[in-house]
């Protein structure tokens, strides 16, 4: 029997226990009869993204549950930020992630420019775009709030190249580093464009208007996380012969998703951000299932909560998610369906970043075996049927149960 | 302490819940007193023939269950078949399944000629290899009912061929494909060999008599399966100084056991089939342990269940190899003996074919570790004390409770 898959990601899932939810976790403090529903019609199990104890990027953690080797694939963030920002990303360009910062007496002093409006954002990105001149061809683009992308065309090769991002406020800009002389032209290039977008941003009316009002201004570009395209060896579709789709607000997860051949799928009211409209976004995944065979979900508030350190966000941003899996339990046919729920990585509030935690797993629906748990949570998760597995193993065991693994042998 | 072992596989004995036993699964709803002192005695856990969710074949889940990499000693299933089936191959021979068939007005009309009768087959066989006259030297064997096998005499590295099988009746036979030169050379080499066949078969008795009485000719032959020798790098008896042997009546995987170095024990009354012997089977399994070291029972009718989605006859099948398993368990010391029970891959009725899903596995005997678990069953191995582990580790834990494996390091 052939059926359509759904794969749930909650970015940083996981977490640790907490004492100010009595030593639970915040997905064992949460209420959540949805996910426990899920959990008690499924298989559960653990899952490591990369290996034991190996904290993992939501980018190589990503690449790894969708299947990819990150060792053999991954060459760094900035090229997934650049597709994910909508950049006709070429195989021998180089794209970085760059902020907006406000720079005072050679320091830097805010690395995120007072967390600009988007809007501004992308008006002074737009002015770079068009003034900066570089002796090779490039494109400068805002993504959201001070984030920004950087592409310079056909500089792949010198991809060995640091950042000037001291990572502290009250610190002078770093020198670009590089670690070869093809690096050294591209350390060279991003230097000349670092000092002449900062004599563009520095007469523009919005920092001008920005210095009136007492606000950070945006004059400065931190730039990092070089990255040139993944080695992809076999994109997802072609693999499993499934037309694949996704739903996602994040522009370095769209990235990777699109890089492995998946169509991002565009939905109103969705904002990776504590706000997020969870029923959007699932009422867009069951209808994504009438014209896909695979939808991946991604949903960001979960890490944001334990990259803030904040055990309640997180509790109430997991709520969230049990509605989001609700609304798609009730709207599918669970027989024809098999449903995925999982993080990227754990992201425990204690850390602040991620961890190296294993991440629990629930597959449930159509041909499932099921287990004895009755509710989701990492100590819950750790004794299921599913046992202790690698995330890579995870689309392999749902495009079994959808009918669409090939046999290896007679 | 040296102990002997005895590795039970009952073929695709993996299932999934199904609503006809109460959501149970065939190998969970039998009544199946003696798997289920082997579960309570001994220690249970899952195993993954290749991968999580992989589906692998009988020869590639065998060879990865006996500790060969299937991916690196694969090459096809035809040399296993025509080892099995009693031929001498050598290193440069390639070899084929073949499938008497009926074929009519240029279509096939029954891919297995009304599964003719095994004596019948031979007779036609015996024909057609005196008959025959090809370039090269080949060898054409009857096997059981309408299956036969062909090894064409040092072609192997023509091995790139395809097949003239349709897969489906109603449809004329496919045109031999090629990938190089050398596969052209095979090519030509079957067409010729299917060409002159049918002249043979045609105006043979045999045919004439079921033409008379209404039954379908077996007229034509459908090839497919080419193979040639694995890459063994060390042959089972040699890498664990054991004398092994095996009871199996399926050529293709008496085949792959005789390719990593078992000595066949022949049996009478053993088919194979639903109605094989189970009894017999279980006495020269244990008689079989006076002079070996390492006795494997392979058991087919539970995978023929399956593929049929018959699942009350795989209840039936699986309760068959209780009362084998009984047998062993009441004649041998189990203080002296490691005993294991698992399947080379699961064959879900709701599939009909293999699948990914891990196959519970039982270790008792000697030396084991017991656990929590009563019964046998796909959700209570899953529980056990094993865990999850990938069905290439079986062997070794084996040889380890015989007191047969070396230590790595001082």
């Amino acid at each position: 029997m052939k059926r359509k898959g759904i794969f749930i990601l909650a970015d940083g899932l996981g977490d640790r226990p907490i004492k100010e939810l009595g030593g639970k976790t915040p997905l064992e403090y949460a209420n959540t009869p949805n996910l426990d529903r899920l959990a008690k019609t499924g298989i559960c199990g653990m899952q490591d993204p990369i290996f034991p104890g190996q904290p993992a990027g939501s980018d190589t953690a990503h690449l790894s549950i969708l299947g990819y080797d990150p060792y053999k694939t991954y060459r760094g963030r900035g090229y997934y930020e650049a597709l994910g920002a909508g950049i006709d990303v070429r195989e021998d360009d180089i794209a970085f992630r760059v902020n907006f910062a406000t720079y005072e007496n050679g320091l830097i002093v805010d690395r995120r420019a007072g967390r600009i409006a988007t809007e501004e954002a992308h008006e002074l990105a737009k002015a770079i775009q068009e003034q900066v001149k570089l002796p090779v061809e490039f494109i400068f683009k805002g993504a959201t709030s001070h984030r920004a992308v950087l592409v310079l065309r056909g500089l792949a090769k010198g991809y060995r190249v640091g950042e000037n991002d001291p990572h502290e406020a009250g610190k002078p800009p770093h020198e670009f580093t590089y670690e070869d002389e093809e690096s050294k032209r591209t350390a060279e290039i991003l230097d000349e464009f670092v000092r002449k977008a900062h004599e563009v941003l520095e007469k523009h009316p919005i920092n001008e208007k920005r210095r009136k009002e007492g606000k950070p201004v945006a004059n400065y570009l931190l730039i990092r996380g070089a990255g040139t395209a993944p080695d992809i060896p076999k994109k997802f579709p072609e693999q499993w012969k499934v037309k694949a789709g996704a739903i996602v607000a994040v522009a370095l997860v769209g990235g990777v998703l699109k890089a492995v051949g998946f169509e991002l799928i565009p939905v109103n009211g969705i904002t990776g951000e504590y706000d997020t409209n969870e029923i959007t976004k699932a009422k867009a995944a069951v209808k994504a299932l009438e014209e896909y065979d695979f939808v991946f979900v991604h949903f960001k508030p979960t890490d944001a909560a334990g990259h803030d350190g904040n055990a309640m966000k997180k509790v109430e941003m997991i709520e969230k998610l049990d509605r989001l899996v609700g609304y798609i339990l009730d709207n599918v046919n669970l027989e024809k369906t098999v449903i995925t729920l999982t993080g990227d990585h754990s992201t425990p509030c204690e850390v602040k970043n991620h961890s190296g935690d294993p991440v629990p797993l629930v597959i449930a629906g159509g041909g499932v075996r099921t287990d004895d748990v009755e509710a989701i949570g990492e100590r819950q998760c750790a004794k299921g049927g599913l046992g202790r597995i690698r995330s890579k193993y995870i689309v392999p065991i749902m495009m079994d149960l959808m009918g669409r693994a090939e046999k290896y042998g007679a």
